[in-house]
């Protein structure tokens, strides 16, 4: 098969689709919907926000770099495509979306009581890489519906639906557990295509 | 609901998961698969790949920076976690793969041609944040397999399945489109599961 190089500005990467609430200096809570997010290192847990400098959330961050990563379950996927395309200085995020807003534990931000996990972040260093400017941040809580909660700190991971985000196509994805499929797998077991 | 706080070190985030190859100074092609990567900025297009520096292809990147990160499809889980968990150090995992290196055309790195696409990447700065050092890179150009890429440089988005990995259940999943909730669908019409 032959390869064709294209114009390398939809990356065709799938990326996972997060409400970043934050609030700046004077707790009005707002909203953005982030697909450019992700873990940078696992210990100490750090975190990015991919931000355009012309957005609300951006002027908010830069005057209180707490932030909340909420991680919403397919079926808010409306609220999370409303949180990304409407302004925080227009409107009011929480109420159109019918979110409630509550102060995270260990960072001076809002977080979204309705999404299932909260990940409570501070930033430490502002990376200034062209349209977006990435905001690093240590994770120094992570806050899970109780519920959800199995034990000092597992959680059931059935039940909440991850979204994803489509970067090439622009589309929201539900995903879908791969039986068999666990980290590791390959090693014990054969690939569940080839069982029989 | 109450909230309840636990250790922040299960992300519980949906993370694109991408086989990076890399050959080093020698040109012995290697594959790492990673979940800690992702897109930093859209123009100039920038991305990261967080390695552990006990990594053989950390050792790699150091001697040169170039790679390609291979978007796998969901039929290539079994590949994808195989080269998670073996060392380039001890094997070939192209051959273990019965995968097929060939040289990116733009950056100094091998990519794996039976992944529909590979992005060719060019490191511009190493961060240094704990356990993982994130390595930055400029995107440089997009492969996309021939019959994939409609016109000059669109593609057809059903033709490959995104994987991604679950960080919080280390599981692998496969996404399926939600229909109708396109980026922005939100402002034109109801979602999907309110509609008659």
């Amino acid at each position: 098969m032959n390869k064709v190089n294209i114009t390398p500005n939809r990356f065709l990467m799938t990326s996972p689709v997060v409400l970043l609430s934050c609030w700046g200096k004077e707790s009005k809570p707002n909203i953005i919907t982030l697909a450019w997010t992700g873990v940078l290192c696992s210990d100490p847990p750090i975190v990015y926000a991919s931000i355009r400098p012309s957005r609300h959330s951006h002027s908010l961050l830069k005057d209180n770099g707490d932030f909340v990563l909420n991680l919403p379950s397919a079926d808010q996927v409306r609220e999370v495509d409303l949180c990304g395309i409407v302004s925080g200085r227009k409107e009011d995020k929480f109420s159109l979306c019918g979110f409630t807003a509550e102060p995270a534990e260990k960072v001076n931000a809002p977080l979204i009581v309705e999404c299932s996990v909260n990940l409570e972040c501070r930033t430490r260093d502002v990376l200034h890489l062209g349209v977006h400017d990435a905001f690093v941040a240590d994770v120094i809580g992570l806050l899970v519906d109780e519920d959800k909660v199995i034990g000092a700190d597992r959680v059931d991971d059935s039940l909440f639906a991850p979204l994803v985000y489509a970067t090439g196509p622009r589309h929201y994805h539900s995903t879908e557990r791969i039986e068999g499929a666990h980290y590791g797998f390959s090693k014990s077991s054969k690939p569940p295509w080839e069982k029989e």
